[in-house]
């Protein structure tokens, strides 16, 4: 089934991968059908459809939402790849492919444990609603309206996502904290068309260098984000805090490690971990300005774009980030070019409760299923869905990561773990007889919280 | 038969357009046989090769070495062309393709102009070399050793090259200064491999973010190059000489509407025209970091790229230039990333004599052909072969353009203007008679100029 998936190029990001996105939500109606699920259907939206299964013969239970995604990153750049990114191919332990891991690879896991308990007596020990999002890669546009209209059909105890990282392999990790996002594309258009660089280059603002010069001024040459204001709602961290989270946490040389890099770089006065967890981040995720061909080109580009992202930690607000970030641009712009800033996700920081019920049958399932206790992370990472389903549907969320953290999500030759998706579907078979367990004096006090 | 050239997408700077540019050549060679030029061939290079052919039956009169290329610049952004790049259409008075004036059209009125005297009886009035070169627009990489091996069979009195511009419309210019080139590719590279933007988003410093700094770091904030000693060797000029200039030059305000800026740019102190030819300029010609496809991707590239151009005036030498960037990107690099810089054309800047017996003549074919004198201007651009061609032959240079100041030379939707052209040829028509009579005397003044 994943290697079925995988080879739909479900690009969200990509509009010419649409029918790709639709064909996927058709394969996964199929397969909730076929596995059992009740109520399957496509919900349709304005971008790529929803897709929503339920089996609900547990009364007196737990109701669990199992929110998941099936569109994924693009695959570019394609020469970086060993093996084509749409074509699944196994070798040693993994399984490579995009999406393989985020988060095809973890939706899997989840739809083999409902399969499994649907096969035994009696069928699984709680209910189970499914939602599966077609677009939380490009920020899940379109969920905070679905949620609107659906909350009753939504009703839930708790919501259980598989779209983070282990601490390693064989360690179990709860992800407590999400950073947020908000996304935009700034043009800089300067001269009407392009134009002669001989010709008119020294008396002409390049667009091309401007661009350059704006993304050059997001930062302070200390590596602090030069934005006025921007960390004012940054939520202080006691020394207290900043230990507990250290005790678990990846030293700055396993996270050099893992990114690949001889040095780090960024905020002075916090590790490396907590930089991308609890400190917020400006990242340029493209830029694209005039000639890309081989050899060179004498022109100065009529306009440059550069893609941006932003990570948002407690308490900042991604409108009142925005608004910071257009002060900033119109402040830094010169008057020789026209700056447009395109804003696209929106999408709030969001932090988890850790001492909930759920929480614990969660940390039971673990040790049965990989032998180990999970430890609690922040993530740098972005879930749309995690932060707007405890606010709207007022229940725990328990992010239980399967992806390791070389499993490449985002990157060329992103693979999965096999060994990790074993003991990981153990793991929730296990984790769906725990929240049967739970009682309703819990339950209630989950709703509560 | 510039709608035949035109129809040929002979794109030096792409190597897949490598047959094109041989099918050119062979285009030429049929071409210059048919008109009656002799010794015609193709001379082979590492590269794209030259097309040459002579005519020297007119012992005692003057040999006048013709000069033109028949490559032309990438054609990209394609989708701003209101017409295909490489099919010549005609709309109002003006043939539009890519390399319609840069330098096809030029060239075809030389071909026409010696076409016609062929016809006549006895032929043209002066001895005629034609050296088309195919590889102009990266720099003529390869025409320091076809002159090395073959200045004997150049040997000539004088050579006119038509690859510059008019001061406008019905009034001919001839270019007394072109400015050099240094092309180079700034590399810089970072982890190695994508990351996911928000799992290391604030810990890693990004190359696409460092190669915005290290491009914005090529300029000061007032517009002047931030490369140390950039500016030491660039020849000062005096109040009367920038008098001079500044009669026939255009005004800040013309240069801004050929442009379509609202406001100027650049070095404090000059005018727009004496930026863009008297003084030197480092330019961004493109910029390839991440990712260029629509909507967002969460990533940091591993590696970004930017194209220079830096346009190099008298007596700038390009190697020590080379040397002063690399100094300067040595200097600001952070030790975060690897910065690599590949040099791709080194061409020097050019100065042509004013008051040789062939710019006479020139100034008297001007007057019949268009009924008026030629201004002399100093060009932005550069043309490898002039300065090439003045210091090996040691003959005068005189480069006497067809091509209009909004042509769109390297730009989208590029068109020559074809009641030029005819007046144009009729001027070149002129010009060879008028070289004819130039005696032996003044040719030998010519020669030791």
């Amino acid at each position: 089934m994943l290697e079925e998936l995988v080879r739909i190029p479900s690009v969200s990001a990509d509009p010419r991968h649409a029918p790709d996105v639709r064909r996927c939500a058709t394969r996964l109606v199929h397969h909730l059908r076929r596995i059992g699920m009740e109520h399957v259907r496509v919900v349709a939206t304005a971008g790529a459809p929803f897709v929503y299964g339920d089996w609900c013969h547990r009364p007196g239970r737990p109701t669990v939402l199992v929110y998941g995604h099936y569109d994924v990153q693009p695959a570019d750049p394609l020469a970086a790849w060993s093996s084509p990114p749409f074509q699944p191919t196994c070798r040693g332990p993994y399984l490579y492919g995009r999406g393989a891991s985020d988060d095809k690879g973890q939706l899997c896991a989840h739809l083999a444990v409902i399969e499994a308990w649907m096969q035994g007596p009696g069928g699984p020990p709680v209910n189970v609603r499914c939602l599966l999002d077609g677009e939380e890669e490009v920020g899940s546009p379109h969920l905070a309206g679905f949620l609107a209209t659906a909350r009753d059909q939504l009703r839930s105890d708790v919501v259980v996502i598989s779209d983070t990282r282990m601490a390693g392999r064989g360690r179990p990790a709860v992800t407590v904290g999400l950073r947020g996002l908000l996304t935009a594309e700034l043009e800089v258009a300067g001269p009407g068309a392009d134009l002669h660089a001989g010709t008119f280059g020294g008396a002409v603002h390049n667009p091309a260098q401007v661009l350059a010069e704006l993304v050059a001024g997001l930062h302070h040459p200390d590596g602090r984000v030069a934005i006025a204001g921007f960390y004012d709602r940054v939520r202080p961290r006691s020394r207290a805090e900043r230990a507990v989270l250290a005790a678990s946490a990846p030293t700055d040389d396993s996270v050099r490690r893992q990114a690949g890099v001889g040095r780090e770089w960024g905020e002075p006065g916090w590790s490396l971990h907590e930089r991308t967890t609890l400190r917020p981040a400006v990242t340029v995720n493209g830029i694209t300005a005039g000639y890309a061909g081989p050899g060179s080109k004498s022109v100065i580009p009529a306009r440059a774009t550069a893609k941006l992202g932003i990570r948002l930690v407690a308490d900042q607000r991604p409108a009142e980030v925005e608004e910071l970030l257009r002060k900033h641009l119109a402040r830094t712009t010169p008057a020789t070019v026209r700056a447009t800033l395109r804003t696209g996700s929106r999408v709030r920081p969001a932090v988890f409760d850790t001492r909930s019920p759920a929480m614990a049958a969660v940390a039971r399932a673990c040790l049965r299923g990989f032998g180990a206790r999970p430890v609690p992370l922040f993530s740098g990472g972005t879930i749309p869905a995690a932060g707007m389903l405890q606010a709207r549907l007022r229940v725990p969320v328990v992010l239980l990561g399967l992806a390791l953290p070389d499993d490449g999500a985002h990157a060329p030759n992103e693979r999965f773990h096999l060994p990790t998706l074993w003991c990981g579907i153990d793991t929730l078979v296990w984790l769906l007889a725990e929240l049967g367990e739970c009682d309703g004096r819990a339950r209630q006090a989950s709703r509560r919280a």
